[in-house]
């Protein structure tokens, strides 16, 4: 054993300092069958943060509390969610990535780990998010993305959600697009980005801003297939904007096409 | 109900000539949750053929048999297997299509449908096959590809792996390269193609061939592994196709990597 708690030989501790260190950890993860990030105290429901908090513990010998960016719901993935964690053990960062590599399950990926200053808050810090939704129309999504497209099951009328996906750029109140009694109080955020892209047979909608609201993504998707299966004009994004109409906003589309692609410093 | 046994009103079934017709089907997989490509008899085990079959009969009540190009193993996945069913029914392709769509589980997709002459047979007129073996060496992948990657655990040298690719090519007894005990009579099979890449952060093996041996394809993959760790040197393939000593041949690579790409006809 190493002082740092590392079993193998020949692997050079660093000397330990004083204080907390915080790492920045980024990760994968199929939320499939997970009951979405956020640890849930006293269910055996598993959720990525109990899992990798686990993973942690076990390895530092102390224990740990990891902070993501946000939470992602259950049955969501994610290709870069970004988490923190404070520690006494001096562990180096890519001994840990290893020693992580071997306890998590194949599911669940730390892509990367990085030391970074004592005021590094992955949700306080983080300046925009990045996700994606993957869709299909009336095709059949392959055998091997199943998992992560969601199949509407009508023809979609790409160039009609692409014109109302742009009505979403700005910043404004993003309340209808929230689910109904979200404790939040300030609803306002920041649209940086949006793209509707036809990708690889299926539709991938991508949307970028400073924060998100409960659900907000997958509301304004449901919304957009509103407009691209007919029901909708392109001009309802703009409508429940103006007015903050939650009514005209489409049912909740499906978990599973959801991915957290990035998160933005 | 048109005569063609497809309830929906308003499609127009095509005048029922006297005899058999001869359909192919290009079908993808996910083959994690099968038992492979044949169906079995007696067993509650879930292959590809039997669900197909199944899925066939209902819709066109008639008992019909589905006769693959060649089997696939348990937990082996496909992007263009390919089948033949002879029926009486004269539905079309693409309403069979969109019927089976309806019937078929996620994991099974019938991608294309054509009417062939009546002396196509899947297996027999087949001339060539390609699969696709995806691997990775001590990285870990993807957690959205984990399902059609083998991890090896250890660093591997692709060059040699490619290196020692390059001697499959041409007629060879493959006899060492297939399981012991296959009742094959001919072991020679002509390799017209095999490429090692480095894609997406995988290494992905390549073999065209005008038929396969039994986990033929494992087993050289297997081969190429113990190269690609440095048990072996690339020379290793030639001494097991000149000498026919199937003791040098590496162990048979997981199921989950392979993939049937293709059949040419």
């Amino acid at each position: 054993m190493t002082d740092c708690g590392y079993p193998r030989e020949g692997i050079e501790a660093p000397k330990c300092t004083a204080g907390v260190r915080v790492l920045k950890l980024t990760i994968a993860y199929d939320g499939t069958r997970y009951h979405g990030w956020q640890a849930q105290a006293g269910t055996k429901h598993a959720t990525i943060q109990n899992i990798l908090q686990q993973a942690l513990s076990k390895i530092l010998h102390e224990p740990v509390n990891i902070v993501g960016s946000g939470r992602t719901d259950s049955g969501v993935h994610a290709q870069g969610q970004v988490a923190h964690v404070r520690m006494k053990n001096c562990m180096l960062p890519r001994i840990l990535q290893r020693a992580l590599d071997s306890l998590l399950p194949r599911d669940i990926s730390v892509i990367r780990i990085s030391r970074v200053g004592n005021n590094f808050h992955a949700q306080f810090s983080a300046q925009r998010k990045r996700y994606r939704y993957r869709l299909v129309g009336a095709a059949r999504p392959s055998p091997f993305a199943q998992r992560y497209v969601h199949r509407v099951g009508r023809p979609l009328r790409v160039p009609a959600m692409r014109a109302a996906a742009c009505h979403l750029i700005g910043t404004h109140d993003m309340a209808p697009f929230q689910v109904m009694g979200s404790p939040v109080k300030d609803t306002y955020r920041r649209i940086t980005d949006v793209r509707v892209q036809q990708q690889e047979g299926e539709i991938w909608i991508d949307i970028e801003a400073n924060g998100f609201l409960y659900k907000m993504v997958r509301r304004i998707v449901g919304t957009l297939i509103q407009v691209g299966v007919g029901k909708q004009t392109p001009r309802v994004i703009h409508e429940i904007l103006s007015t903050g109409e939650a009514g005209l906003v489409g049912p909740t589309a499906p978990a599973c096409g959801l991915s957290l692609l990035s998160v933005k410093y």
